[in-house]
């Protein structure tokens, strides 16, 4: 039977070579037209279950996301997908849709060693560190143990938006919050914008509501009890009562976009009586543009820095998270 | 050294139920928990790349697509994760951005059997049916060989555009078209489109660029040479002379909306003077509503029925080419 090393004096070719076209890895058209003559030629057969094992590597990563429509994950997906593809890395999805025990089920097959490392984004309590013995990085989450966390810089992005609401003329300042109940890194967005306003002296409150949480909801689109609940908590309690704020930070897009709608059905014109800012900034999908203003989470760069720090786990080597990558302030018509 | 038996008598369940929480499918928390308490406890280890080795199967699905960055896509490869997964498979990711080599090179490591079949969407010319040896299906694309296409039905899809244009009182329509240069299942849109026409001897025109298909941007976010030819093309050539047309059906929800944007600039009301139906009839991630009014491909059970046809393939069953789900028409404010 033929070898690896029969194909590559077949084909005129080093061994990487030939190991790039069977691991799907570029190389020039004329290198793997010659590597698939050749196999084809020799009959060579890979074991498929068997190129791994001198290594005891799967080249495979699991990446857990909740859903895949919402704006924030296409582009992060896109951009892991481009750099483990160029390191000759596969990509498996996990879509959870918050299933905590769809997400043990895929973590049990990860622990089995059927992939090299996990890239997850998840918002249930569910990883025991201990369980997991091969290298994770999450986004946006502290677990703890030997799985770093990779995020923007959540705190200076709540006080972006605080201090980007203030010098556009806000004096009463709302951050409305729809998040999770544990301790998360976007928490943090409410202390960079409380720390803004103490600092200040803006007038400014916080309306958090845990319960509803977006996750409960796949990140998917606003059911009417979400709606009805924005509607709740915006509408003064006595209908002739002026709207007591002239900016609000949103703790997601998505919900920047459903009370930007809330208000205007409210009779007040978003930004000339209220101006509004989300969080995360990706443009739509159709428009290209912005849906709201918003600070925008460098996508590109958290995806990129996650697979580096990956990578080197599955390496040996040690690293710290990483929560610090800038972000920026994007206008997309929902402030003046 | 402890084996799967071992763990399956210590933890008092069958065979089957390791297998299950050793390659990620859902079992009950219960037992889930008292076989890893086992595999913990007899230091199991399972070869990360042996298990597969009996069946010559990797329980790995490659799934290629464009890009995520589009609305169509997301959903789709929800419903196929979904259904992989409920069947234990697992799904590997290709992100194409319509690269040529790089669906070649993904083609290559596939064919050297690390993968057990391919759900592709790809609108570059590439695949050599001769070349592949598993099984494939394609959404969209006649391939020939033994790769089955998966599609809504297209001609159906473009008569249902017209019929309902004229229904809505559209007497002059168009169809502009931005597709691919080869014989595609899309095409047949513009077949249905005409065939309505002609039927009811509706005034009606074919505006057809080939040169500036979408997949060439990675169906992303329109390029300003994009507007600028349709700026070209819907622009009367005599700056007085009225626009010619109170219809049209555009290719995609993309195209559409830009059109919309482009109408909206040149004065002309949409749906008023114009009404305007596009096609996907996927929901925005952010309002749930659809963009423009649109021919909804059946994108579910696109995803659904594909997989199933491809699970078949994979055990030797034959299957046939499944062109004919239903499409249906959604009101998104462009038509009246």
């Amino acid at each position: 039977m033929a070898t690896i090393k029969d194909v590559a004096k077949d084909a005129g070719v080093s061994l990487g070579t030939v190991s790039k076209v069977i691991n799907g890895i570029h190389v020039s058209d004329e290198y793997r037209q010659r590597v698939e003559a050749s196999i084809k030629k020799l009959h060579y057969q890979l074991n498929p279950n068997a190129h791994g094992l001198k290594a005891q590597q799967t080249n495979d990563i699991l990446v857990i996301v909740p859903t895949l429509q919402n704006a924030l994950f296409p582009p992060m997906i896109d951009t892991i997908e481009k750099e483990l593809n160029k390191r000759g890395k596969r990509m498996l999805i996990c879509i959870s849709r918050n299933d905590s025990s769809k997400i043990d089920s895929y973590i049990s097959m990860a622990a089995n060693s059927r992939v090299d490392g996990i890239f997850g984004v998840t918002y249930s309590k569910i990883v025991d560190p201990e369980r997991l013995n091969i290298p994770m990085v999450a986004f946006d989450r502290h677990f703890g143990g030997k799985i770093p966390c990779i995020s923007c810089d959540n705190e200076a992005g709540g006080y972006l938006a605080a201090k980007t609401l203030y010098e556009k003329g806000c004096r009463n300042i709302l951050c409305f919050w729809a998040g999770t109940d544990y301790e998360s890194e976007p928490t943090k967005r409410i202390a960079g914008f409380n720390r803004f306003c103490s600092e200040k002296g803006v007038n400014h409150n916080v309306l958090s509501f845990m319960d509803y949480n977006m996750a409960d909801t796949g990140f998917m689109y606003p059911s009417k009890s979400y709606k009805k609940l924005i509607h709740s908590y915006l509408t003064p309690s006595d209908g002739d009562q002026k709207f007591a704020y002239d900016g609000i930070f949103a703790s997601s897009d998505h919900l920047a976009h459903l009370i930007c709608d809330e208000l205007r059905k409210m009779g007040l014109s978003v930004p000339k009586d209220v101006q509004v800012i989300g969080f995360d900034g990706m443009p739509d999908f159709i428009t290209g543009e912005p849906i709201v203003s918003s600070i925008r989470q460098p996508i590109d760069k958290i995806a990129k820095t996650g697979i580096e720090m990956l990578l080197k786990m599955i390496k040996g080597q040690e690293v710290s998270s990483v929560t610090d990558l800038p972000v920026t302030f994007v206008d997309g018509g929902t402030t003046l």
